[in-house]
């Protein structure tokens, strides 16, 4: 496999020259006045890319991480929460839940959209009793590339009255997509390093409503490396209670400011461009995008379905051989069914186009049924996404 | 500031240029291939490190986490738990147990000597009703710079013919200290990767005994990102059951290179040098090591007392200002009182060498009362050492 | 300009990750040790790369020295060379020698094709006092994508029974186009590091037959910097007579490892592969190559003629500011009538479909006439070189 | 040998991890507007380096190149040029010239102090009939130690009334070592990266004055690479006349900014003190410091002569081994008779400190003669010159 690796699964995402650099400067004591500046311009820039004036609790962790934490820092054993099945994901933050002795009620979904409002208004309409204490949601479904509609679930939650804390996972989301932690009233928005924000893996993050930050309070789940409290309190010096990923934090810094430079609402309608671009290839080679709701393809991927009786993986496997491009495998339930086209963080036109040339060669390669004309339709969608965007701008 | 910035804190230490060129080496796909033979990699070549031939877990979060996963994987909460206290990480560490509702016997200390290990066989001894269930103690105490005897303390535990299992911190002492999981029966090890591993703050590890794991399959706290059972299983692909640090990965491998190049006896003789030569400079001086048994002495770090009424931060904060080197501050209750010089991971004789000029300009610069002459007497101290190692190498 | 450039330039060509670390290593004493057995590795290393057992100097310099240091090592003023207008590079050249009092006979051409064996053979046969002292080729001139067929030129000097020296110019050919500088008898190759060799530029090459350096020997022309003999008696220890580009060294290092790993047959075919894709392109979008003879198409670059009265320019402009696109400027007298597409270096399928797609958006969007397709039409092309490559195998 | 190299050979110097950084980034194309911002701000930024307003021609070669540009611009065969014998480089350079065809008058000199401006004015004086075309002269001489009076010579030049060319060598005094082409009127200064710029070898410079320019249009030594006429036409808009080494211009741009932000007075004077401690350490030693001129003292290195019978190379051969310091070695007639300790470029107190133990420690290794206490006596001086500067800010 010679050349530049295209790296085109969802996540992580290929991590730009400038954030290399930046997470390999030397290391500083965390104890330092040069720390307390870094800590504090990144605890500051991160509440922008949440759209929030609210804390921001940065882990050295995984994602993962950052999900156990808002579980722990505001539920209770015994509570009930209320999760929607939209894919593998989702089910994973259950099974979480779980561990901690959370009953979680999981309205049923078929890996093909996004969480329903109405369903989640009606059944905490029902909840007279206020039993259920919190409503979690992946934003973007990861392994089904279907976006559930954050600020409609809002309005359902308080269309019902209901007074749930709202917690979202913007893992593979944030930074990508439009986001508002505050706008949404959103008590726990959990999120990672690794894609919208191009870096490695190693960060995650939990915004922390006051609501959140009440209820963590009172919750008897034990937790001491997760707590929000001592972070915070220690977070307003810029410091952190035990040693910081400083040189994930150093790239965090360089995240911010491309974020910045390219300004977010660029950044959102640049993955809007991509990810109908990538739609658009998929019908052409006569293939089915998995999500199936208009209003909730993913920004950030495409999963697509393999025809009957063609194996996904084997598919991934000659086209990592062949034309060294990583797509994303299926999982969970769409297991070797699906594969995934990851088009999030740094990912531009031409990238995208390269990658789409190497899954359309590899579907030849695999001799998976399909029409050539992916890659066309691709770049006309481009095209007429610009004129679009042209036609508007004049009048 | 100008030039090279001199990091004498007893961690992070400073990291070698080879390592970061290896954590800025471009993501790749954590589900690949390539990535599995990366993990194999890194998985193994840590049990050599740890001497073990037993599983040792790798977490993508900093070493407090390693501490929670510790006792979250073998404890219940109402079980009790003996401690030594020989200073601010072991205080902190029994925090973290008792905020998981573990009772915590301290077996009190002055901060300046090791755990005792007559004091551990007198307590086990008495528990004749077994209720101690593990026996916890911090192999390196990075506040005080005393290394307790764990070979020793391994002799007591046997000598009192008690079950409780054995759980060692070795976040600052792993890679620069002589330590054997297997032999001396450690159950659970708790390492991090910003020490002698000589990689960023983000990685942390635990090395866990069979007896260890058969008291994770029944114990009653609850976990998921730290539990040792799924990660165990999964990392027999060379995989992780969530998304890992890869970048941090390859800084491991990188390290484990380094290691294995200059042999791990090499690496703790060297410590040992440098550990010796700070400790003649700080008598030179006319002050005193906080640690006052010379059969712990740390050979990661030495923390020094200062003179009364002369308050350390103050030290610290000119030696920073007109030398550009970083010293470790005293914490918890010898705050002010203490400054700690570390000379550990990539450290050699110049570095230190380097180093103390800083501290002993430094002294002057802040009217600390001292004599002169403790760069000299380390150079003596290197010269004679190697005098005494050709010595010992004719006879 | 957001996320990856596309660097399509015919050089600098993009500098893989694996060199630009090894670059970044921090520089050592230039009279050790250590640095011997780097030189020495580069050096030897070099041979491989040019196919030569003969000595090859390498000038801290680009790639306009190495062709000037061909010229003082091995001419008098007075002298009289041939040389063949093959384009822009071939005549950067003969200016070159021009400056150095040499008298160069041009064999004109149209910069459609590559320098003409007949008519070198006929003009030598007609040098009865054997005035012409060398023959001086560019072996792929990077301004029209037309590669000279030098073992065709080697062959015609012989029939012509001709004593003159043989100067190629591979400073865009080297370790991407097959070259023998042993076998085909050359006396001077010159060559860079920015091309076939991905390095940045600030090495450059000089390979010498026994035969060129008696030349140097005798000649007249002064020198100093540029001089072999006593650059090749001081290399024999691994040094050099000034302080050589050591950070360069370093990535010529890893570059002959990577060219080592792929192996040097691969990556030519590679290269010819990458080229016919492209050609199938330029033909699709309707547009013509500006190379006419099929036997001498460049595998490095392919140079595009745009239709009449459209400005190459204006094209590469919006290319680059819509699509994040480099290509390479038409130079000397076909500047503003061609653009050239560079598919060298570390270039692969994708790289190369990503930049087509780039190119045939660009077109569109500058308005060019052009039929769509081009980039179907190379997806179309590698897959039946690969179909052929199986054919054959079976065969 | 294990962690980090000292580095202290009087150039390269090392490389500070910023400019390691900076020249790893992707390369852009040399044509592009991009490259024209970068090109045009090293231009304009050598400037200030030089304290010039006149033209800074920048070669991709190492700084043998540019002494070979300033002399085949401005300089014909037998033309006579008066030069003095300050040491090895002076002759290098002397060697140079002649195998142009230059007539090289040289002062002779004991390589134990800098050029004597009287003895060049007493021989320009001679010189009714003008026949000296030029006086060039290395500022500060690297293979001694001695830092030649470069405003004084002017004033001698000037005192004789003399209308030839003023040629000075700052390949290692140019940004450690206070200099002012303009006021001082030299028409050529040479110089290079990788001393005081703190860059990798592979730039070089010519400041050059409008005089020397004059002298361009009529000299008749042949050149091209280094002719500046058209390098200094294409560099006004920002570009290079061939491909330039675009990475090192990364380096140069940050090594500018970099000393734009310390300051050239704070960092001449830093070099200042850093000499002062180093000799204070050489004296303390009983040993002797080549320069014999207290006025001429070198800021950038200090050359150290061994007792008698005592092989310097073979005291750095073994302080390399135990200590992992390279220091350098002496040159052309001193060539084991002297050893030099570079303290230049980002160099700082517990640098040098750092290195100076190490000479201390190997020269009791070596077994050669010599006091102890220079570390010490180093520490003195620095501390010594802050006391006095603090007196002149109080007075």
């Amino acid at each position: 496999m010679q050349g530049r690796h295209f790296l085109h699964i969802p996540g992580p995402s290929p991590i730009p020259d400038r954030i290399l650099r930046a997470i390999a400067m030397p290391i500083i004591d965390h104890r330092s006045a040069e720390f307390a500046a870094l800590g504090k311009e990144v605890l500051d820039g991160s509440k922008a890319v949440f759209k929030t004036k609210q804390p921001v609790v940065i882990y050295p962790s995984s994602g993962t991480g950052a999900w156990e934490a808002a579980i722990v820092n505001t539920l209770s054993p015994g509570d009930t929460v209320l999760m929607a099945e939209t894919g593998h994901f989702a089910t994973l933050w259950k099974t979480i839940a779980t561990r901690f002795g959370v009953e979680v009620e999981l309205i049923p979904g078929d890996w093909r959209r996004g969480a329903d409002p109405a369903a989640i208004e009606a059944r905490l309409s029902e909840d007279k009793s206020r039993q259920i204490k919190a409503v979690m949601v992946v934003h973007n479904e990861t392994s089904t590339g279907a976006t559930s509609r954050v600020a409609e679930i809002r309005k359902a939650i308080d269309a019902a009255g209901h007074p749930a804390l709202f917690m979202v996972d913007t893992i593979s989301s944030l930074a990508s997509v439009d986001y508002r932690h505050d706008e949404w009233q959103v008590d726990v928005t959990v999120s990672g390093s690794q894609k919208g924000l191009m870096l490695p893996p190693g960060l995650s993050f939990n915004a922390v409503s006051e609501k959140a930050l009440a209820a963590s309070k009172s919750n008897t789940l034990p937790r001491s490396f997760w707590d929000w409290q001592e972070m915070i309190k220690i977070n307003a010096g810029g410091f952190f209670p035990y040693t910081p990923a400083t040189n994930l934090l150093y790239g965090l810094k360089e995240a911010l400011a491309m974020l910045r430079e390219e300004g977010l609402d660029n950044v959102f309608s640049r993955h809007q461009r991509l990810a109908s671009a990538c739609r658009a290839a998929v019908k052409a080679w006569g293939l089915e995008v998995l999500c199936q709701n208009p209003a909730e393809h993913s920004p950030v991927l495409t999963a697509v379905l393999m025809p009957p009786s063609h194996d996904a993986d084997r598919f991934r496997k000659i086209a990592l051989e062949k034309y060294n491009i990583s797509l994303g495998s299926g999982l969970g339930k769409v297991a070797g069914k699906v594969f995934r086209i990851g088009h999030l963080g740094e990912c531009n036109e031409l990238a995208l186009l390269g990658a789409l040339s190497g899954v359309e060669m590899g579907l030849a390669a695999a001799g998976v049924p399909h029409r050539s004309g992916g890659v066309a339709a691709a770049m006309a969608e481009f095209e007429g996404s610009e004129s679009g965007n042209q036609a508007k701008a004049v009048a």
